[in-house]
């Protein structure tokens, strides 16, 4: 079904909900999902509204113009507009890693993914063959120290011809620069094989085995300057034991760590996240 | 604070979320929380707003009617008002087992749950001293085959005199009469000791411990005429081995049942639960 | 590593870990793992032993009438040798839904799996050009009420010149012949898309949703006579909310489903699942 | 029942199993429980069994030197033996918070944890009517920065006139010096709020809040020099969401602190826990 969605927000203040619900009926929106979180601390209201995009009686173009002068200006709402149409494109970056890349692949196959993937870019050849089963183009860009600002620069152009709407970092293991970071702010999704904010950086594993924590997790945040300090996405954990040795706490966390980075594309797609002072509003 | 809450269900139509809204928003209503459920197999739409009581520039007794003309008749709307003060009290009834009361008693000595507890009401003595020691009246009332219905009349009469608002059956062991059950529609929650349907009736434990599953739970449900068959409020599920006895899965069931039973106990009070069709809707 | 791996019951009584760990000592076995487990209601007891099998010292066809005669008789013991190698043949059997199959190649791809995987049968041609791509024969079988008996012999056959040791049923929805069940006892593998024993049968999910549950899951078991009634190897559970569709509901139970399904595999690769009275030991 | 414990460490060689269960076999030890573990990284090999006590036929007093001269000193082994006679002796030091309290008591009360409790010290009077209901004596000594050191003086005169076998923090809020941490190595639980080695330090619920996990946890370690830092033996989890308030993680989170807690005070009573370089071993 073709949806319109609509993500506010602005000061707290009184008939918020009955000026966004009234344009909404005023225009013969047939409302899908309302979810609404007001920050006491921060004195801010948020709200995330669907509707059946055919139901409006409004031109595609003129939604945003029009909500900002009926509603947003006199509450001061800073506000976007999103349509679940054409479908977001997504780039994937890997290494040579395959159980993460697996399970996007098999859900997008299986359709539960609202999206396309026109490119997958790799430092590596591995996981060529796996992706091109599946129809879908494989750049290998091997990165060494000398060429990582030329590697940048064509994936940075293969990315714009694309037309790419959001990365996803499916355990690529290079750090991004940060021109290729603002370019895509809240929009490249990276997962990181610990329970963040414990074990930040290389080799969660190992220093989960050597503390001696009875739980691993797993974090999908949004990538930011900060390295694995970008506002979190999605959490999960699973629970270990002290028999466990690196490489089984590895192939645990794995499991994990697929099921945590596809829920957070999910939310991604389904524009169910707001970034609010590096935290993430996930609505319903 | 004192707070009103609002429980609507009508046919789902354009309008609804306007309509309350702006009705809240007109006689000033400080919204506090506001959540709503459409279920599209039943058509039906859910709803719950909860607003500062003080806020609103209606008198208290007029509140429903108001509402009902202005808001309710047109939408052919079913509500509820409800207001959390002054406190709802609560009747607990025990037996022998003590995990499920102390935990009541503790989170209400802490100040989480916001009800009174004018009286335990119990079919052993075992439990009257801890109870006691929480200054609260500890009722013994011994059941027999013969003695059922005698006892019976006497509870009902001590939830009378006591003004009981709902009732907890903490691990009560004895099945309530027709009669009783009908004075307090989905005012009677049950902790059931099994992840329901599963091992519906006595000894779940050893249920099972006899069909070796993996995972053990717990239920809590308002009670109705059918055994173990009322509506779901809360669940919770703790994994067991093979290695584990019958003891040791009431040990670790335990815990769980508890916390389940905690948890209702406040969706209860927080007027959070709707019952639709023998299910729950649970606001948030 | 090549190892040999003992799984043994026997009347509990003194001296029987002492008398199988002399056994190993005394031929040089380098013991890699062991785990024991008594069932006190039973009287019996449970034991695996794993060792490394080159370091001991007798022949790979005489160390079973060895043990026999050193230990085994004395005590009364019931027990198996197997060795992982070479390395064990499963035949997959699907249907259309790809999310366990998925699952199942890809960590067979990346190397987490033991085994090999000669044949996949289905009763639908849809995952065939998927299977394939995994270089996997893909056996499209259709099967109606009036081939019923001759498709299963042809897969009887499939299975026997296939050299199958244990078959996975990744969301085969069909019902197995007493006949197929026979040949392969406590070596069929199945994934009922439910908490065992709640929601016995078709369209778990459908009953689930009807009943209110607040968490759905998945058993993963070995197939029996009686439907969904067999030994249970390994359970998981996800939590939902009032506000899931069915097809939500299966689209998070799915999730639990491939997990638990690769867990049991694993399990039973590993040769640490021991089945008495119905039920599953699972050895460390 | 009468139950004797030996926990072993040793380097890891063939035979010691064998050796252990022989010399246990040959005074005719009736075993309930053994379970072993190699650390390949180091090479050490750690075992824990436990027997009827009243089945070896060797005195009390005598277990020691015999295993020692018989066995141990041929594989270089360190090793401790405990009886679970007389009760460990435990000693509780709790600050103003009661959810750890009622825990433990309840659970002590429900004749769950094979311990005496001769005292409470807290810092603050307020649940001393409490305690003192289930019949445990409560000594305030209040802590300010000038009397310090004469309060932990006091402190330690009264763990040794109650003959105390070991502490237990239930969010004690203190940090205690060197010299009673030193006089119960690997002998003080305490409970941090956290799912460490995340949020280490005070207020861990408002250092969550602020990074936006998605999963909040508590931790029970034994009590080193370093703040928070020492072996870990018991964790677990809860899920949280962005509308959650400080408050509200806070009540979440006792949830979690109360039940992981008291896990770690069974493991420790159990004698299920075995410290190596500042990890736990913890024993089936």
């Amino acid at each position: 079904m073709k949806k319109a969605i609509l993500i506010i927000q602005c000061p707290d203040q009184k008939g918020i909900v009955a000026a966004v619900s009234q344009f909404l009926f005023k225009y013969d929106g047939n409302i899908l999902e309302v979810d609404q979180h007001v920050d006491e601390e921060m004195g801010m209201f948020f709200m995330r509204a669907a509707w059946e995009f055919e139901s409006l009686s409004l031109p595609k173009d003129e939604i945003a113009s029009r909500f900002e002068e009926e509603v947003g200006a006199s509450f001061g709402m800073s506000f976007k507009l999103h349509f679940n149409f054409p479908k977001p494109r997504m780039a994937l970056f890997v290494s040579k890693l395959s159980h993460c890349l697996f399970d996007i692949l098999a859900r997008h196959h299986a359709g539960q993914l609202d999206m396309d993937i026109p490119l997958v870019i790799s430092n590596h050849p591995d996981l060529k063959q796996v992706v091109e089963s599946f129809g879908i183009p494989y750049v290998h860009l091997p990165v060494t120290k000398e060429n990582k600002a030329e590697v940048e620069a064509c994936q940075l152009e293969l990315l714009e011809e694309n037309k790419i709407d959001f990365i996803v970092l499916a355990r690529y293991m290079q750090i991004l620069s940060s021109k290729l970071i603002e370019q895509f702010p809240n929009r490249i999704i990276n997962i990181h094989h610990s329970f963040l904010p414990a074990f930040v950086g290389a080799k969660p594993y190992h220093a989960a085995y050597e503390r001696g924590v009875k739980i691993i997790g797993a974090t999908a945040h949004y990538v930011t300057e900060e390295l694995d300090a970008g506002p979190i996405i999605e959490q999960d954990v699973a629970r270990v034991r002290h028999h466990n040795t690196v490489p089984e706490l590895v192939q645990i966390g794995q499991d994990v760590e697929k099921v945590v980075l596809s829920k957070a594309i999910k939310y991604h797609l389904d524009r169910k996240v707001l970034v609010v002072n590096n935290k993430t509003v996930i609505f319903y």
